[in-house]
């Protein structure tokens, strides 16, 4: 850690109270990864990547900015990637998942708020992440009311950008979300000062497919009856997507599927015969987010799926490749992204049909279907979602968290009863 | 009452619940408004619209509808009437501001959901409503979450259309909401099955504009030293606005209006001398909800300016009447509309501005900031409104309250000791 102070300090943050956060990650780590018995072999560049997630990748942010490179901080997989490596910019996820950061966003944000957002201020004002700290322009996405409203108070201290996201998905309004991706496009290239060639977008395109398809190789590994991988293991991989070079990331995703397919020819699991199988479907769970992941893989279920947006949400759907110029190119990434079925559309029934559709791939026993608290998107909808599972013969535990554990053990208790009447 | 037992029934709502709510009406009258000193004469007519506010009017469209005329429910101040009347339907808003439909509401929604919302679904399922029985569809509008995501489970009961309102308001998203005003049209004149014809549409978009000058035209006469009229009352005519017929309403409203002309010219006021001059900004105020103008007029100052939706930003700005085609007339439509700064945008500065020119125009001595508890978009928002008034020297005190009476007492220490401070 020594060998980051320096970077740190440089970044203008607070090195006193990052300190205190580093300090309890190898503890965090140890209890919820290492734990864990029979991991993969391949699970050593995601523990690597974990362990030093504030030094590795933004060493190389770093270095990039010394060569007039440019950081974009998303908040959303709404917002397509392709478009900012395709200007030679690179996008980083900036979400933020730590309890750590919340106390500093309720000064700014009501107590009511998702801790999402408010941890995406408090990470920003108290200047304890690096990331926060690379990023020269913010992304925002006006898709629920707490982000859009608190990306104006960022907007007091970093320059944003606002895409403007439709409610709803008739064509006209695919056809707006595809303008507010050319907006971006022009954006990335006044910034960067890089042209966004048609070959470079086509380029990119096949990048970011590449990683939604090594992402769904291992998504679908854990289809099979011995699961070869735990949900724990895969969600931080799905965190990880959103920081790492895409490439790298790609090459490390393939090399660990070609071990679990290994391990699926063998027979292997990392679970018992017999265990349950839980899908979870929600609100993000964005790094170091892994309370419920934990909580049900202590308590004796398998986690084979998630549909939410560190999970199917981020890869299920490619972008059509056949794109010949700019325009085609950027109506078909409009078209992907908005085939994302998130709780701030109206009506979003599409998501109910992902999530029975996904309950049968993944061979389910019971839908989890968690929602930070204040989330009021996701818990609305939740309502007609318990309906169409009920009617589908799906069980289904709704559950409402935040990022303390204060409720941990209370939740522990729930779960393990919903596992055990699951019979 | 008695009387309209009977259409109640017919209407199929719970007559019995219903009673309840009818039984604390006339003691709610009494406190807040005949308590009122020196009253103008032409309150007579609010005074009796409200005392049978579920009948008079009910009453009225109930023939409406014997007679062919369909009926559409509106939630927002975004949803242009010029458009229904054209097409010879009617508009009557929906807002619901009673407690009483609140744990009806909770059935169906989060508790953390703002009141206006939960008592939209309570009114429409506890079918204790008339006005909820009579729409025959619901016209939502995509502004905040709560309301969109509550407009789906709405749709489970009655028909409902869905104007996706943009988030910002660059020209496109102006260009936007002309085509939604457009979709509005056509689905106004296939229930209806009237053609809306350029001359309906100019001479409606005359009515609402008459409708909204007198409405300006009693605001202006709050300007004077000497207040004719309480804050309290002029709420009540705000609330009516909703659901009155616009005609007689202006009638009435300019009829109120030359009396307090007289009083201005007579230098009468309905406060003493020296009365603290307060404006309301924030969430609307939805009949019954006088709680917070009743707490700071029987506090000793005065409320002579809303900057609400019941209030300023129901009648600023007129419809350009120079239109000489549907087309031209739609965009003139959503050009005005598109004027209203509400929260649900982003950025909303064009709220900060408006509110400082009021608390100019309207000469006050301090804006009380009052928002729904778990409306986000408001309380997000006040974090920077707080701020801009500072900046401009505008004493500023938050409120967040719901539609309970059990924070009265509390709020009411709170705005003495600011009027206090105020000295
Ligand atoms: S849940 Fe919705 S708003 Fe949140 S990251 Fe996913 S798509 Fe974006
Ligand atoms: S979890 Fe819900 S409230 Fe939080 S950022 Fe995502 S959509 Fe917004
Ligand atoms: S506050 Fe906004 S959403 Fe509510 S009625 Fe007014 S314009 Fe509509
Ligand atoms: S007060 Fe706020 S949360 Fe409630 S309906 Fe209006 S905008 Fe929505």
């Amino acid at each position: 850690m020594a060998d980051y102070r320096k970077m740190w300090e440089d970044l203008g943050m607070d090195v006193e109270n990052h300190d205190l956060l580093c300090s309890v990650l190898p503890g965090a780590i140890g209890d919820v990864f290492l734990s864990q018995e029979n991991r993969p072999e391949a699970m050593d560049y995601f523990d690597m990547v974990l362990a030093d997630v504030h030094g590795l990748r933004p060493a190389e942010l770093v270095e990039f900015k010394k060569n007039g490179g440019k950081v974009f901080g998303t908040f959303c997989t709404y917002v397509p990637d392709e478009i900012i490596f395709a200007g030679n910019g690179i996008a980083t996820g900036l979400c933020a998942g730590s309890q750590f950061w919340v106390p500093g966003g309720e000064r700014y944000l009501p107590a009511n708020t998702c801790p999402l957002i408010k941890a995406m201020l408090g990470a920003r004002f108290d200047r304890t992440c690096p990331f926060y700290r690379l990023a020269d322009i913010y992304i925002g996405e006006n898709t629920c009311d707490g982000k859009k409203k608190a990306y104006e108070i960022l907007g007091t201290d970093v320059q944003m950008h606002i895409m403007d996201l439709p409610q709803m998905k008739r064509p006209k309004d695919i056809e707006k979300w595809a303008d507010e991706c050319h907006d971006l496009l022009e954006m990335v290239e006044k910034e960067t000062g890089n042209k966004i060639t048609p070959e470079k977008l086509a380029e990119n395109i096949k990048k970011i497919n590449a990683k939604r398809a090594a992402l769904k190789r291992l998504y679908d590994l854990r289809k099979n009856k011995n699961v070869p991988i735990s949900g724990t293991d895969t969600l931080l991989i799905s965190q990880i997507a959103y920081y790492d070079d895409p490439e790298r990331f790609t090459t490390m995703v393939n090399k660990l599927c070609d071990e679990l397919e290994k391990r699926v020819a063998d027979g292997v699991s990392v679970f018992p015969a017999g265990t349950k199988r839980i899908m979870i479907s929600g609100t993000p769970m964005a790094i170091p987010n892994w309370k419920m992941h934990n909580l049900i893989e202590t308590s004796g279920a398998a986690v084979v799926c998630e549909e939410t947006c560190t999970g199917t949400r981020y890869f299920e759907n490619f972008v059509d490749e056949s794109g010949e110029n700019l325009d085609e190119m950027v109506s078909n990434i409009a078209d992907r992204y908005m085939k994302i079925n998130c709780a701030c559309f109206t009506p979003n029934s599409g998501r109910f049909d992902d999530i029975i559709r996904l309950a049968k791939e993944y061979d389910v026993d019971a839908v989890i279907d968690v929602n930070l608290k204040f989330c009021q998107t996701y818990d609305i909808e939740g309502y007609l979602l318990e309906d169409k599972l009920k009617e589908a013969g799906i069980p289904v535990l709704g559950i409402e968290t935040d990022y303390t554990d204060s409720d941990a053990q209370q939740l522990k208790t729930r779960i393990e009863a919903f596992i055990e009447v699951l019979g």
